[in-house]
């Protein structure tokens, strides 16, 4: 076959024509659905002869990359290629692939540990309150039960997060609080309400990894700056504010995931100055507000939510089966943000709201995340301890939450411990799963409330063994 | 003041620039956080002096339109014009507006009557039946009340839905179906998975207003070709795929929203001739299958998941509180899908799906469904009745569903009719909501189940009656 290829310069001459055409498409300069140049015009800009063309394209129809349509020339093939993630960030090796990894913690069962995942145990959730708000709800009305409800969502549950809020100092009345499907739904509809396509988006390296793949699906042109154990490094965030110009800075300000960071108040005030001179929005993700012993400063707190957007939800604390998030935000945006909650989803589950504003207000949520907080704490130290004597680093020791941000000895690659830990039924959380700038090749991200059984240390202490160390 | 502006010639001139400006940034050739020409090219192109654009880029500024950066120039400013939905599609008369006639049917009360709402009655559901899923979850599994559950959604639903598509001939395996939020979220994430910015999108006219709606979020280019009886009317079909090259054409087959029409099966068979040859993917919303006597025919019957693609929920027979959807597409496309969804939203919501199969699996589903079907054709024949005896034409008789697509008699105006409903607490939906080509100014959309009370019937008389008829 390559004989034939070569074998005659109006072969390679087609070849020519063709892997042009399909460098094009790829690049997406001829996007699905346009049209290719006439065979004149092709014939032309390539200098070749027009049966050359007409045999490339030709080629190219049987491999069903491009499609003849009678008396209208040749088209990119549409349906063939719908959007990929892949192709809209650059490849990355499957383990670190934010998506691979959010897939395998998903859909993995009960035979695999998982100190990578980002939730905690269903035995540490309030299940006893969960049930017993299930059979309240069994005894309700039949429009709790089957109607869309209102466009922002349980009245009750809107009441009890504004209250919460006002305990970190953030002021929004229900009616600047949207429930959304979720967390990630509630950062996915601000994406689409206040950036376009190509638009710029400032995240934290290393940030959660959905983001990047949230970001990816917006089409937005991601821009990262390292994270220091106070908040982003403020020199290297105003250098990207005057160089790329984003629209959106995307955070968490308390227990940073995955470095287990707060944000302090001198570096809250100088990033809201520089946000305010660069005419920017911050998208605060809150989400594991719960967890915090002292409250941190909150972005949303110190600018009043004139351009953070606080989000959240109730995944980590009480139920991902429940999906239900929110957003607080500048009351002339819940208007358009609630249109496009209509136009996209249409509603965001009565049931779901209802049912989390039963659980918060039976009297036993305080009392269970306390509990939730004391218990992450012993475990937290227990498993640095175990990270240490192991040989591992942490990068800080959090004050709260389930993440420790974990320093590999030097030489052991994170990404190639995640793949041979997945071999062993173990699911890690490689480091530049995280990263922009793919500088975290030699961190994991820990789950403290994942990471009790030995045989995770043992895969460590292996593979440090085998470094030779 | 307007003296002042007009009061020299260098302050008109300054109007010149800071309007030319402004009608700039409205046509987006300016974006949000877009530099402005410099003062020097400006004054060129518009040929001022240069101390005029200063004053005109100063006054904008002042305004908050546009903002000065040290050393930098100046940039449109960015937060202050989010995504609206009105500034992607044409402005709407608000009683017109697809996203205010939802927000009406969601937001008001039961003081209001909703002949326009497209939702049954809570009586109607199968309330019973919902409390003791509630009460059985209440007894289910830790790991259901709070994990996430695997990407494509509880593994019970989707073997059910695989089951009950065979009944319509659609043959999906239970990995070929993945649940989504909401049948709306459905169409969302295949909208994302499948068309870009600026792709061109067949609807029907009629259609399903909010169809409008979710493809102005996706800021597609929206074409319509006329519904008949029997589907769309083909001739245009070819002619609008010819012209406008569209991607993706979205339908209801089944129980057209709102004609209440079905496709017939040589329209069905045209249809995807024409489908293939232009390479377009066809979104098939069976929204309305279970209301069927007689299933009719499917384009993903006949198509068998090549290029359709069909999508579904529980909201119009189960519950709209309980937020369930689903796709089921071809295998390959599951994968990408998949990927979208956890970027986009992570979860579906187990909760919502082991509840929706205990529904469906407790004996009672059928029944229930059957039950409606009756009392749906009773208040059907009953509704068609009073319309015609008030005056108004049904376009057809529907076989099944809840819809009536109602002609009012001439010289009679939908929106304002609708306007005049809102003013005594009745929501109705006025055909141009339903019409991009803006035909529909004669019809109104009757929802059977919600149309029994008198008042709404008083208001179309009074209304005919004031025409002088």
């Amino acid at each position: 076959m390559a004989d034939f290829l070569t074998s005659g310069d109006d072969t390679t001459l087609v070849e020519r024509v063709m892997s042009a055409t399909r460098s094009r498409i790829a690049a997406r300069t001829l996007a699905p659905g346009a049209k290719l140049p006439s065979i004149r015009q092709c014939a032309e800009t390539m200098q070749v002869s027009k049966s050359t063309v007409v045999e490339a394209y030709d080629r190219l129809a049987a491999e069903g990359i491009i499609q003849s349509r009678r008396g209208s020339g040749f088209y990119v093939s549409g349906h063939t290629q719908p959007l990929s993630l892949d192709n809209i960030g650059p490849r990355l090796d499957r383990a670190i692939d934010p998506l691979w990894i959010s897939r395998q913690s998903l859909e993995m069962g009960d035979e695999f540990l998982k100190p990578g995942c980002g939730w905690l145990p269903a035995s540490w959730m309030p299940n006893d309150s969960l049930r017993r708000a299930l059979r309240t709800l069994a005894r309700g009305n039949d429009d709790i039960l089957t109607d869309y409800g209102s466009p922002l969502g349980a009245i009750a549950l809107r009441r009890l997060l504004a209250r919460r809020m006002c305990e970190h100092d953030v002021e929004a009345g229900p009616d600047q609080i949207m429930l959304t499907g979720s967390g990630t739904q509630a950062i996915d509809l601000l994406c689409r309400f206040l950036i376009e396509p190509g638009d710029t988006v400032l995240v934290d390296d290393p940030c959660y990894f959905n983001f990047h793949a949230l970001l990816r699906a917006h089409r937005a042109k991601v821009v990262s700056v390292p994270y220091t154990p106070t908040g982003p490094d403020i020199d290297q965030f105003a250098k990207a504010l005057t160089e790329h110009r984003p629209r959106l800075y995307v955070t968490n300000s308390a227990i940073h995931n995955p470095t287990g960071a707060s944000l302090s108040s001198v570096v809250a005030h100088r990033l809201l100055k520089l946000a305010e001179q660069h005419d920017i929005i911050i998208i605060e993700d809150d989400i594991f507000a719960d967890f915090e012993e002292e409250p941190s400063p909150r972005l949303a707190a110190f600018d009043g939510l004139e351009r953070v957007v606080r989000i959240g939800s109730f995944s980590k604390t009480l139920s991902a089966s429940i999906r239900c998030g929110y957003i607080a935000a500048r009351p002339d945006w819940i208007e358009g943000l609630t249109a496009l909650k209509i136009a996209t989803a249409f509603g965001s589950g009565r049931l779901a709201g209802e049912l989390l504003a039963s659980v918060l207000t039976d009297g036993t949520y305080r009392k269970h995340v306390a509990g939730l907080r004391t218990r992450l704490a012993t475990a937290m130290s227990r498993t640095i301890t175990r990270l240490r004597d192991t040989g591992l680093t942490p990068w800080l020791e959090p004050k709260a939450g389930m993440f420790v941000w974990c320093r590999l000895p030097d030489g052991l690659d994170a990404t190639a411990l995640a793949r041979k830990g997945l071999a062993e039924n173990v699911i890690f959380a490689p480091g530049n799963a995280f990263s922009l700038s793919q500088s975290a090749g030699g961190y994991l991200r820990f789950n403290v409330a994942q990471s009790a059984d030995p045989r995770i240390f043992r895969i460590l202490e292996d593979a440090i063994a085998q470094t030779g160390r």
